[in-house]
């Protein structure tokens, strides 16, 4: 293997480093849970909140623009997703997105009322799905999981809406976007992705492969900060269709006219409901600025070179059987993520953060490895395999320490 | 009339205003819009992102209780609204949070289908109510808005929740909470108020007043920065029974045991649905301390003696019926602010703004006039006065520079 120091010395992208606050004494491989502090982030949080909020108050909805914040936001992201201009706004939680957006899509297929998705989809795309089918009753919409080799068969004519993740949370598969939109589409199904583990990651050209819809997450590999605000992606040929539930005034098309019925702002806009964090998405907005001049085609490259160099790392630990790799050893085929089971996996993902490498647990026997090649390097992936070997060796994995689970895993 | 520097003299309340940094030579009357800030918040903001974001990452979700913020904030909440433990939770928008509880009503009421509200109400409340009808269909809800006199007239058999705003937006009337509830429970229907201008101003007592549902806003009298998140109240009594259907995955028993079938957590946390924003959380959570030692009964009296203080102060330009007030001259029957209308209202509101009284206008002929008993004195009334008769005097509101409308008014 070649030595991770002459790697990082030639890696492209490694002064994109210095553009986040990283963690002291630490290898962070969380990334794809909450993304690290942008440089620039507390700067712009201390003024807006000394200054737009605190001295210009009310004022600033115009003066410095929060109003269009969630469009201004929305078109950033939309600058990572291959999305064409008025199709993304930066909005509520990925969970309340999927509601809106699985609402339209049954609108938009009426006499279809299946939202398919697979068995191992993050569970809160599945109990939204459970949630609708329950508010409507099985005649207007039901629910199909099935294992991911099965969509494709499951694809019938009751079907309206396929909803997939893109990249797995707990093994980090990536499925094919472009050939299960295409096969969707020649059943006359729309698809809705969630990108929560894959923008801001690898190249996604939602525009060109003529994805319909898509939510995702401002705080993994986004780096927004804690429960950042998410974002919606409806393709223009969809929108001005149908009306979304989630209705509330900011989603109005004068919301400062207070009329008493709603009336559906144009374009993707509508999909706003209430008043948005403005504190949050200001981080959001601020850490999107870390991919100014970033090529998604190069960042993919560097994220699959970490993830393969601590594959690649792992191969003697691997061949006992013990511990394995859950995440597809083909390149093409994963995130970038890595997760490795293991039948001590809390104790061992324990143990890598007790020696300062931060991973996270997946039930039941997940250890996950988050590369963020933004600002990971590959003496961090070193470092984790140097620790991970040491920990599997040594047993580290059984001190009584993490015996205890805390509320969060 | 009293002297205004007297009158502050007097005011036991007046060393709260040394809680909040107030904006420079200015006279703000628009914290029922948006609150000022907390003198305690840039430093929290600062610390969280620095040190709990940028250095304790992930592992703050445990170690700073992250999970726990949307609990303890809403009990902080719930000590402003006579709730007692385990019934407020703080989350989401006003918007997000009625879709949960009047869908939530629907459920506990089988065979009523009508949700019942006043033509004034705020505008996204009736919007969702008007989103959830066209969701569900009118077989299964149906929207019924009547003049606020014909509330109780309408309260019929087919009725399964009035929802209602306790102090209106617009003119600043206080509806009777108490006599409403009772009402409506004699009728065998629920109740969802909305205290978005009351919480944080006037003494509320949801438990003793027997109210079934409630929500409000972080960012008005709860001084907790712009689109802070907002909160639900759900009463014990009601918990446990229905399942609401915006069912994210920090709504369920076990988050994360991240099981594909959705259980609802006990209690009122099952109203969570995606990951909390822990920015604007943080501001709300800071925020309240202001309240810390306060009485609502005090902050009741102050905040009617700054109103009644403002409306006295205009007998004469009332009284040639140009300028009308909308606000009721009683004082038990109005909130913390005084809505005048006048012809030329948005001239009006913005040659008040530059002569540095913020106030705001609402469409179509109106200028409110906020007063938050935290940090407003006298001084401020008088002064605001002051500009108010100089302006109408002069028609100072004629000026050409007032001709622009911006996006937000």
């Amino acid at each position: 293997m070649k030595d991770a120091t002459s790697l990082d010395a030639d890696d492209a992208l490694g002064y994109l480093r210095g553009r986040f606050q990283l963690p002291a004494d630490t290898v962070y491989l969380d990334g794809n849970s909450l993304g690290v502090l942008p440089a620039a982030v507390p700067a712009r949080l201390a003024q807006l909140v000394r200054d737009e909020w605190g001295q210009d108050l009310i004022s600033s909805w115009n003066r410095h623009d929060w109003i269009g914040m969630p469009v201004a936001v929305g078109e950033k992201i939309a600058g990572l997703l291959g999305a064409g201009p008025g199709q993304v706004i930066c909005c509520d939680s990925i969970s309340v997105n999927l509601f809106k957006l699985l609402t339209t899509a049954l609108q938009l297929r009426p006499g279809r009322t299946v939202i398919l998705s697979e068995e191992g989809n993050f569970p809160t795309d599945l109990y939204l799905t459970q949630g609708i089918s329950d508010l409507l009753g099985t005649a207007r919409c039901s629910v199909r999981n099935v294992p991911p080799e099965q969509l494709i068969s499951a694809m019938d004519e009751d079907v309206a809406v396929v909803m997939l993740t893109q990249v797995n949370f707990r093994d980090g598969r990536l499925l094919d976007m472009q050939a299960l939109t295409h096969a969707a589409h020649d059943r006359g199904i729309l698809v809705l992705w969630d990108l929560a583990h894959s923008a801001g990651v690898l190249p996604i050209e939602l525009d060109a492969w003529q994805v319909d819809m898509a939510v995702g997450c401002g705080y993994k590999f986004l780096n927004g900060g804690p429960g950042a605000p998410a974002f919606v992606y409806l393709a223009s040929r969809h929108q001005n269709q149908v009306a979304q539930p989630l209705c509330g005034w900011l989603g109005h098309a004068q919301p400062f006219a207070f009329e008493p019925g709603y009336r559906p702002a144009a374009g993707v806009q509508c999909y706003l409901a209430g008043t948005p964090g403005i504190l949050g998405m200001a981080a959001l907005d601020t850490a999107l600025d870390c991919f100014a001049g970033v090529s998604m085609t190069a960042l993919r490259a560097k994220s699959l070179a970490l993830s393969s160099y601590f594959i690649d790392g792992l191969q003697e630990e691997l061949h006992g059987g013990v511990l394995r790799l859950l995440t597809p050893r083909d390149a093409a085929r994963r995130g970038s993520q890595v997760a490795l089971s293991h039948p001590q996996a809390w104790g061992v993902s324990q143990a890598l953060i007790a020696a300062g490498v931060i991973v996270d647990f997946r039930e039941p026997d997940v250890v996950r490895f988050g590369f963020a090649p933004l600002y990971n390097s590959f003496s961090d992936v070193a470092y984790a395999l140097d620790r991970l070997r040491h920990i599997l060796a040594t047993e580290a994995y059984r001190d009584a320490r993490f015996s205890e689970r805390p509320r969060v895993t």
